[in-house]
Parts: C-alpha cells; structure tokens; sequence
C-alpha cells in the first residue's frame, strides 16, 4: 500500500483529491453563505472541485449565494489550483527525476531538455513573477475603467477587476454578476485585458517562456512551443471569424451591435469562453451552428502545462500533422523540420481517443440519468466539464446530486487528465525482458 | 495527368465514382419506376450510391417508388458492390505489387501475407463461392419460411427472400417491406438466417477465411483476424445486453415482447442495424439511450475487407490495446503475444480522427442546412451515411436536394475510406532522402 502511494504518478491525482476536500470543508463553513443559506456538502465539493480545477461551472448563483468571504475563499482556491496546476509539473520534475528511472515518461516530458534540474526554484519563481504581474495588470486597467466610467467606488472596483483578474488569468469562469460579463461585451477596456490574460494563461509556461526567450526566432523553439503558440494562435482566429459567420445577425447575440462591436464581442467570446468559461454573449441564444463551434473548441482546449483544459492544442495540431503524414504515406511524422517521436504520437493518440470515450460515456450516462435531456445539451455541459471549461446552457444548475457527482468527477478527470488518472491505477511497475515478434495487422 | 490516374492508390475511388455514374443513367431509365414516376438525377445519383455503397438509405420509398426492373437493379447494384469490396482489396494487390515499390502500404497491407500472389484466382474464386453458398442458403430458408406460413406464392417467396438475403449478407439496407423487417421480428426462421448471413458477411474474407482454415487453433490466428472475430463477437454480444438492457419495457418496441422474442428481436436488431441498415424495431420509437449505443456501433461498423463500413472492428480494438499500453506505461503494444507496428497504429489513428473529423464537420454542415435539425438526429443520420449502414431516423426523406448531395458524398467517402481517398488526392510519390532530427514534444 505505501508503495502504491509513493510511485510519483499518482502524486498528482491524490494531491488534487486532497485539496478539493480541504476546500470543500472550508466551504461549509456557516460564514461562506449569505444567510439563510447552508451549503449541502454536494454543493460545498462541487463548488471546491469547480475551483480548484479552474473550470467555474457553477450549481448556485456564485453572488447572491455566497458571502464576500464565501467569494473570496473561491477566488484563493482558483489561484491555488491555477498555481497548482502550473507548478506541479516542475516539482513532479524534481521528484521523479530522482527516484525513478524508466516509467517517468508520462509525466517529464519534454520540461527537463528546456530546464535543467537545478533551476526549478527559478522556474518556479518565474511562475510566480508572471502570474502576479499579469493579474496585477489586468487588475489595474479594469478597476481603472470600472472606477472611472461605471460608478463604482474604488474598493469595489478593486475587488470586481481583481476576482475577474484572478478568474479569467487562470481559465476559470466564476463571476460576481449573475450574467458573466454580459455587461461588458462592447467595452475594450474590460473585454480586452481580461481576454489576453485569458489567452497568456492558457498558453502554458513551457511555451509562454521559450517563445518569450526566442521571440525573434521562431524558427529555433521546440516542436511542443510551434503547435501551442501558433496552434492556439489559429484556434482564436478561425474560432472569431466562425463566430462572427455564424452570429453575425442573430439579434439575441451581437446581432444589432455594429461592426466593431461584434469583432470585440466575438474575440472576445471565443478568447475568454473557449477555455475560460465566462461568457459576453449569452450561451443560450446562440444560432444552433454555435454550439458545435463551441463543443470542437472546448474540447481542444488550451496550451500543455496551463490552466485550460481539453486534450490540449499540441495534442490536437499533432495529430493534425500525423494525419497528414498518413495521407501523404510519409513515413516519418515532421514538424518544422523536426520528426516526432513515435511516443509523443501514441500519447497523443491516448489522450485523444480516451478523452473522446469519456464524453461519449459521460454524455449518454447523463442522457439516461435525466430522462430526455436533448443530446446537445448534455454533450454541451459534459464537454465543458470534461475539459474544465465551465460554459454553461444551463443544465448543470438543475441536475440532481447525482448529475452534480458525475459533473464533479469528470471536472476533476479532465484536471487531472485522463491519461495520468489511468497510469496512476494501472501503471505497470515490473519490466518485461523480452519483446514479442512484430506485425503488421489490417486496419481500416 | 495519365500519371495522376495510373496510380493504382487511385484506382479505387475512380473506379467506384463510374460505377456509382453507370447505376444512376440505369436507374433514371423510365422502366425503373412506377409509373407516373420519373426518378430525378439526385434521386437516381442517390440510390445507385447508396446500392454500390451497400449502405440502403433512401429518399424515396424503396417498395412504391420503383418497379420490378428497377429493383432488381438495385439487387444488382448491391450484389456488384459487395462483391466489388471482397475482391477490390486482391485486385489491387496483384495491380499494386508488379508497379509499385514502396507507397503500396495503404493498400496491401497484411493480406499479402495470407494469400500469395500466385492465389489471386483462388481467392477470388473462393469469395464468389462463398458468397453464393451463403446467399442461397439464406433464400432457401427464409424463402421456405414465407411460401409455407405466410401464405406467399413460392415465386414471390423467392423474390422477397433472395432480394433480402442479397441486401442482408451484402450489409445493405434496401428492403421490399416499407417498414423494413420489423413484421418479422419475431420470427427466428427469417431473422436469424439474415442475422447470421449479415455477420457473416460483415466479418470480412481475410478474416473470415483464415478463421475457417485454422479453426481448431485461434491462438495461431493473425492480429488482424483476431481483432475482427473476438471483436466483433463482442460487439454483437455487449450491444445485444445493452440494447436490451434500455429496450426492456418500452413498449414502443420490444417491451411486449415475451422473453425470448425480446432477445431474438435485440439481436436480430443488432446483429442487422449495426452494420446493415435493415431494422426490426422502429429506429423512431427507441428510448433516447439507445441512439447514443446505435450511433456508436455505426461508427466502429464491420471487419476489414467487408460489406460493412465503419472504421472497422479491428481499428477500434487495436487502438484500445493501444491506449491501454500507454495507461500501463509499456513501451510496445502486443495483441496476444504479437507486438502491432507503428505503421498500422498510425493508420488506424488516421482512420479513425479523420473520420471524427467528416462526421463532425459534416453534422454541423447539415444542422446549418436544415435549420433547427436537432443535433442527435442529425448526427445519427450522418453517421449511418458515412458508415453506410443506412438506418434513418427519418431525416433523409425529407432533405432538400443539397442534404442528399451531402449524404452522397458521405456514403461515397465512408465507402472508399477516408484514408484511400486522401491519399488518393495527396499521396507524395516523391522520396524523401533523409530524415529530420528526433523531437519528443510535450502532448495532453
Ligand atoms: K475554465
Ligand atoms: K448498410
């Protein structure tokens, strides 16, 4: 047994375990809801999970249910998760790199070629420095504008700029008004600080710094930093401009905006919504053509080693380029002048199919469980909890308790990653000294 | 441009887009339907596609619309695309192995290495023998079946027994009955001569011959036929339980039953909606879990080398014995006791993502369409297109010509395979003299 806990794989998936319990405990606290309200325990785990996975789906009215200091705990248990999630590969680094020998692939990756074992306390501390001085930006512009042009007092416009801040920096989606940021959808100076946030964070540290290091030679970064920049890059294009295709006269949506408002609107939808979760424009007007767009991209989701979810850009543009090898009968799979790695195909091939199952099985469990559900919408949420996104068409707030525990653990799933769950229970720790014959058998 | 078409990867595609152009001037002949009818072009284009795909969708109502002659066509038409799949794959091999060095991977495959090249008549011979054996078998049954208890003469118990057992052992949909076999689903003495005749013909002949000659040692069977047999074995026997299992009191379908016609009718359905397209249960009237399980089986479909469509059985296990590898952490992927090349993981990947992808893509694109199509049944319709196993929800008949066009196309491409078809388009005949540095990128 205390082998099985020490294997460094499994590290992740009971860390995450026990910081959602804390959280949850913390919750129910009888100060975290305004009065008259007690959070049940399913209420006080869904809401810690949901945070601390960074995902924001949400089964009360985040402001009217919870106190400022219910609001604020929420806001400290998304910055953990967030920093959680961005540390934890660079300790997991440490760690196993000095225990293990072979089986450590899964979780080492390529992180240990870009930094050397000793510079984790200062990859760490970069984490950190960059983390701090986006949200403080982004806090500063958005409180500047709530202040000045909506009336708010300076407090309030702290505290508004700093939770959407924390919240949109780190993909995640809880909101202190009722509507998301509804509100501010033709205002640049609330839309656009919050959406490149979104998009830094969910680009991932690996890539964010190597491209920061060689932003004048592209050419030079790794393969993993070519498909999450540019991938997450064409992702945020095509999704706007499909967005903007699809919505352009839906009158519910940014139909009667005029034309800069739409782009603002739409970017900004597509920027903050795609793995963040907080909508401008309302998820449940959308022409009906929205919804797959929608589905597509939050299931990609975001950069390796960030705060989105989903099976990830590199993993999606990968794949792409395995594709296009097949197609064309190359033998080698070549991206930017590089082969990839065999491994890195089936990992993402893994990823991938395993992350498709778990959606499929989730969504038809779910369709059983509500007796009619239309199979849109419930594809709808379990891909947005799935891939910790948190946009909502409103299924999630009338689920029962069990709807609530299968959303709970699918957003813990996506979290912890489909990939590294499995390993951590099926890891097979003996060596095989053999190898069987090969062949080469008929697909297809 | 004669270069571009005497690539044999090619062949096939052509080759099925002339046939499918033959069967529709045949079909748009005035004899072909009941008079005052006269089958437009999209509805000639159609049929013949959905006959030569042996998928059986159709726009118009297969027993009123078309006459005697014109469904003995579509017999015809079915008959001659089967038997232009079994024996497609030996041909190609023959054409393939005397021009071509090394870019015949896509298209040979493993089936070289059962059959010698010197055996292609044999072969060839031993798929029309079987082909006959079988479907005389089943009219013999079913025909005597219908002449002695269903009061039929012995002629029209003939027609209606040799025209099912044509489209059910060739996985196609067409029948004479406007409800397809659902007055017979009851029945042992006709479904399960069909049923069986269905499996039979959906296994595949590399799989299915190499089974018979080895029958007494499984073990020593290919990757390959082990994968199709067990695989598609347990697809029958799980989605015959699950069906079952959702089916059981609804009274729409077999909820009236007694015990043993509730299973007979699941695994006629089964066994005949999986792959085939024929129901005996309304595909309407089923409970909304059902959809989610046929649309599944759908999409895996048949064994390689057979009427059936899909991605193939044997695609869809090996990548579970792919990702299970990868959960354990082993470096090889082994499928009893035989490791499984790259080569065929990466085909069987780029199969099966690429057709995710056309699915998706065309789902989406025919919602956009339609206007409001809910999105189950759309995605169900497009899916038993694209796998061509024609059942219907009820959404072809009432398209517009542009939807038809898009099911054409869609039965086209799941009949050639997406992957052939690409290649036929992309395929790189240059080669490459060197290689590119390894890089193993960060995925998931
Ligand atoms: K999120
Ligand atoms: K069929």
């Amino acid at each position: 047994m205390r082998r099985f806990f020490r294997h460094p794989v499994r590290l992740v998936p009971i860390g995450f375990l026990v910081a959602i319990l804390l959280g949850t405990g913390l919750l129910m606290l009888p100060p975290m809801a305004v009065e008259p309200r007690h959070p049940s325990f399913i209420t006080a785990l869904f809401t810690s999970t949901s945070a601390i996975s960074v995902s924001g789906l949400a089964v009360v009215s985040t402001p009217d249910y919870w106190s400022t200091a219910g609001l604020v705990v929420i806001a400290v248990l998304t910055q953990l998760g967030g920093l959680g999630i961005l540390t934890g590969a660079a300790l997991v680094i440490l760690t196993v790199s000095r225990r293990l020998g072979l089986h450590n692939r899964l979780l080492v990756q390529a992180e240990t070629l870009e930094y050397g074992l000793g510079n984790i306390r200062r990859l760490l501390l970069h984490i950190g420095v960059t983390v701090l001085v986006c949200e403080t930006l982004m806090t500063i512009i958005v409180s500047g504008r709530l202040w000045l042009d909506y009336d708010y007092s300076l407090g309030r416009a702290l505290w508004s700029a700093g939770f959407h801040s924390v919240q949109t920096f780190n993909n995640s989606g809880f909101s202190l008004y009722p509507d998301g940021l509804r509100g501010f959808s033709r205002d640049p100076w609330v839309t656009l600080p919050l959406a490149l946030g979104g998009i830094v964070g969910g680009l991932g540290f690996p890539a964010l710094f190597e491209a920061a290091r060689q932003w004048r030679r592209p050419v030079r970064w790794a393969v993993a930093t070519k498909l999450s920049i540019w991938g997450s890059l064409a992702l945020v294009v095509v999704g706007t401009m499909a967005f903007l295709a699809i919505e352009w006269a839906n009158r519910w949506t940014i139909g009667q905006y005029g034309v800069a408002d739409k782009l603002l609107a739409a970017f900004g939808q597509i920027a903050l919504a795609r793995t963040g979760g907080i909508e401008l424009v309302p998820a449940t007007a959308l022409r009906e053509e929205s919804y797959p767009l929608l589905i597509g991209l939050m299931f990609i989701g975001g950069g390796s080693a960030s705060t989105a979810g989903g099976i990830k850009v590199s993993t999606f543009f990968l794949l792409a380029f395995v594709i296009w090898a097949e197609i064309r009968g190359e033998p080698d799979v070549t991206v930017g002048h590089r082969r990839v790695a065999t491994a890195s195909q089936r990992q993402a091939l893994t990823v991938t199919l395993l992350s498709v199952a778990i959606v499929a099985g989730a969504t038809t469990l779910l369709i059983a469980m509500t007796n009619h559900l239309p199979f849109q919408a419930a594809l709808f949420e379990i891909t947005s909890a799935f891939s910790t996104t948190g946009l909502t068409v409103g299924v999630t707030s009338a689920l029962s308790d069990a709807g609530h525990l299968l959303l709970i653990a699918l957003m813990y799933i996506g979290r912890v990653g489909p990939l590294t769950l499995g390993s951590a229970i099926a890891l097979n720790t003996r060596h095989r000294l053999y190898r069987y014959a090969e062949e080469q058998p008929i697909v297809g």
